[in-house]
C-alpha cells in the first residue's frame, strides 16, 4: 500500500508512491549517457579568454594557468535590479514591490566541463568559500532581507548555460514560502522543545536506514519525507541558524562532503539534471534555536505535475530507504 | 526595473522580470510545430476497442459510433489505495498515514488526438458533467477529506500518456498547501470583509487589463501576480466555496468557457503543455464565504530552478497584462 509521510520541519506530505516504485537502478536505465562536453568553448561568455564579454568582475581567486580559479559577475540577466530603493505599494488588492535586491552569479572554474562532483579537494574549497564570502557580502544590502545561495545542472533543473556556476539572490523581502518554513520550526520547537532539525538528524544517525554520508561536521540522510527519488538534506551536526554561523573547518568539511555526495549522483545517476540549495535564515534571526541551515540537493529525475500543483502534495515514485542505500552503495 | 508582485489569495509573490521578458510572441517562435497523433492508436489502451486492456470501468456515458464518449476508469498506477482504513502514525519524528483514497482516471473522448480545446460544444460539456459527477462521488468516501480535479497535458505537464485523459484524485487529509491558502483567505475576509476571489475578480473586470474573456457566469484572467507566463484563472461570478455548488447552467457555461480559453492557448501558444486544476475547499468546508472555487490553467512554457525551490517566490518572464491582451486578442 503507498504511504503518505510528512516532513516534520516543513509539515509537507509526500506519497510514496509504491505502486509505481522504481528501483534506484530504474531511473539510469535506458538513459542516453550524456555527451561529454569540450573542457573549452571560444564562444562561452564564462570560458577564459572572454572575460571581457560579462559584466565587471566582481571578485575572483586568483591564480593557475588562466590567472582564474573563481569568477564573481553581476547576472546579466539579474532578476533583481541592482539599483534603487525597496518600495512597497498598495493598489486595492494589488501589492507590489519594487523588484530591487542582488543577483550574482559564481563562474565555478575556467574549465567548461568540470562537475561539481569532480572538483579537486582545493577547487571545492575555493567554491565554498565563495559562497561564504559572497553569502556574508551580500547580506551587507540594506535592502535585502534573505540570501539565496543555489545551482541548476542541467536543462530540466532549469539552466541553459552549460559552463559550471552557481547563483546568489539576495532577496528584499521574507516570502511566505519561508516564514512557513520558520513558523513551523518555531511551532515544534515549543512544543517538543528541541530544533526539529537536530532532533531528525539525530533520530536519522540512530535509524541508519536513510544515511548517506557522515563527516566530521555534517551528515546527509534521505529525509523520511523525501519530495522526489534521491533528494537529500546535509545537515550540520552543530546547532547554527545561519550558513555564516560555520566555522572555517565545518566549511572545509562542508565542501568535501557535498563533493561527495554530488560524486555519488554523478557515478551512480549518471550525471542527472539537479539543483542544490543553501537554506538559511532570512536577516536577523541567526539566533533561533529553532531553525537549523542545510544543504538540500534536489535530483530532477521526475516532473511535478497537476496532481503536485492543486494538493501541493509530492508523489515520490522512490522509497527513501531505497534510495539512500543505493547512494550509501556508490563507490566513489 | 523588475517588479515583485503578490497575490493576496495565495500571498505567492513572483518577480515580474522585465530585464529578461519576452514578448508573448517569443514562447512560440522557432518552436517546432506538434506532430499531429493519428485518431486511432492501436496499442493505446485508452483507444477504443481496448476497453479490457484497462482496470473495470466506474461509468461511462455512452453513445456515439465507438458506444461510450467518456469513460471513467480507476487508475491501474494508482497513487492512493482504494483499499484499507485511514490510519495516522507517529514514530517520533516521524509522521506517516495509510496511502488510501481514490484515483481515477476520466478517458476523455474515443479520438486518441483531441485536444479540449477542439471539443464540440456537447463533448466539453459531458467532459464537465463527469467532473462535477466524479467530484461529487468521490467525497462520498469517508476517508477522503480534498479532492482535486486535474488535467495534465503533454510531457512538461507531467503525462506520459497520449490519450486525452485528466484525473481525479481524493486524498485522505488536507495538506498545508491548502490548509495555508484557507487561512490566508479567511485572514483576508477578516481583515477586509469580503472574499479575497469576489474582491480580485470585480477589480479586475473594472480595470480590464488583464481580462481573458468574459461570459454569463465566469470571468477568466492573468492574475496581476501570475506566476508564469500565460497563468489563468477562470473564476465564477457568484461567490461559491465548493465546486459542486455549481448550478448545471452554471457548469455548461463553465464547460463553454474553459473550452475557449484552452483553445486560445492552442491556437496562439502553439498547443503549449499545459495544466488545468479545479481548486476548491476541502470537505465540510462548503460554506465558508471566504474561499471560493476555480479553475487554474498554468501553461508550462518555463521551468521552476534553484531559485524557485529555494525561496518559493517565482520568476516570470511575461508582464501578465501582455499575456492577457495577447490571449484576448487570439481570435478562436
Amino acid at each position: 500500500m503507498p504511504e503518505l509521510r510528512q516532513n516534520m520541519a516543513t509539515k509537507e506530505w509526500v506519497i510514496i508512491a509504491t505502486e509505481r516504485a522504481k528501483r534506484p537502478e530504474d531511473f539510469t536505465k535506458g538513459a542516453e549517457p550524456k555527451k561529454p562536453l569540450p573542457d573549452f568553448v571560444e564562444t562561452c561568455p564564462f570560458c577564459p579568454g572572454n572575460e571581457g564579454k560579462t559584466p565587471p568582475e566582481i571578485s575572483r581567486i586568483p591564480g593557475g594557468p588562466k590567472g582564474w580559479k573563481v569568477r564573481v559577475i553581476p547576472n546579466k540577466f539579474s532578476a533583481l535590479s541592482a539599483e534603487g530603493p525597496r518600495i512597497m505599494k498598495f493598489d486595492g488588492v494589488n501589492r507590489s514591490m519594487t523588484g530591487v535586491g542582488v543577483h550574482e552569479v559564481i563562474i565555478e572554474t575556467p574549465s567548461h566541463n568540470r562537475n561539481v562532483g569532480l572538483l579537486t579537494d582545493d577547487e571545492v574549497r575555493d567554491l565554498f568559500r565563495t559562497y561564504l564570502d559572497r553569502y556574508m557580502v551580500v547580506h551587507q544590502d540594506p535592502r535585502v532581507e534573505l540570501v539565496i545561495v543555489f545551482r541548476n545542472h542541467g536543462a530540466s533543473a532549469g539552466t541553459s548555460l552549460e559552463h559550471p556556476h552557481s547563483q546568489v539572490i539576495g532577496v528584499p523581502l521574507v516570502p511566505t514560502h519561508i516564514r512557513s518554513r520558520m513558523e513551523e520550526a518555531m511551532r515544534f520547537f515549543d512544543d517538543v522543545g528541541e530544533c526539529v532539525f537536530c532532533k531528525m538528524m539525530s533520530d536519522e544517525m540512530k535509524a541508519k536506514e536513510r544515511l548517506v554520508l557522515e563527516s566530521e561536521h555534517f551528515v546527509s540522510f534521505v529525509p523520511y519525507a523525501a519530495l522526489s527519488p534521491f533528494h537529500t538534506w546535509v545537515v550540520p551536526r552543530r546547532h547554527m541558524a545561519k550558513f555564516d554561523q560555520a566555522s572555517n573547518t565545518e566549511l572545509m568539511d562542508l565542501a568535501l562532503h557535498v563533493r561527495t555526495v554530488l560524486r555519488k549522483f554523478y557515478v551512480g545517476l549518471n550525471d542527472p539534471d539537479l539543483n542544490f540549495i543553501i537554506r538559511s535564515v532570512p536577516k536577523h534571526m541567526e539566533n533561533t534555536p529553532f531553525f537549523h541551515w542545510y544543504v538540500s540537493v534536489v535530483p530532477r529525475l521526475t516532473k511535478a505535475a497537476g496532481f503536485e500543483l492543486g494538493t501541493g502534495i509530492h508523489i515520490n515514485v522512490a522509497l527513501p530507504e531505497d534510495s539512500a542505500r543505493f547512494l550509501r552503495e556508490v563507490k566513489v
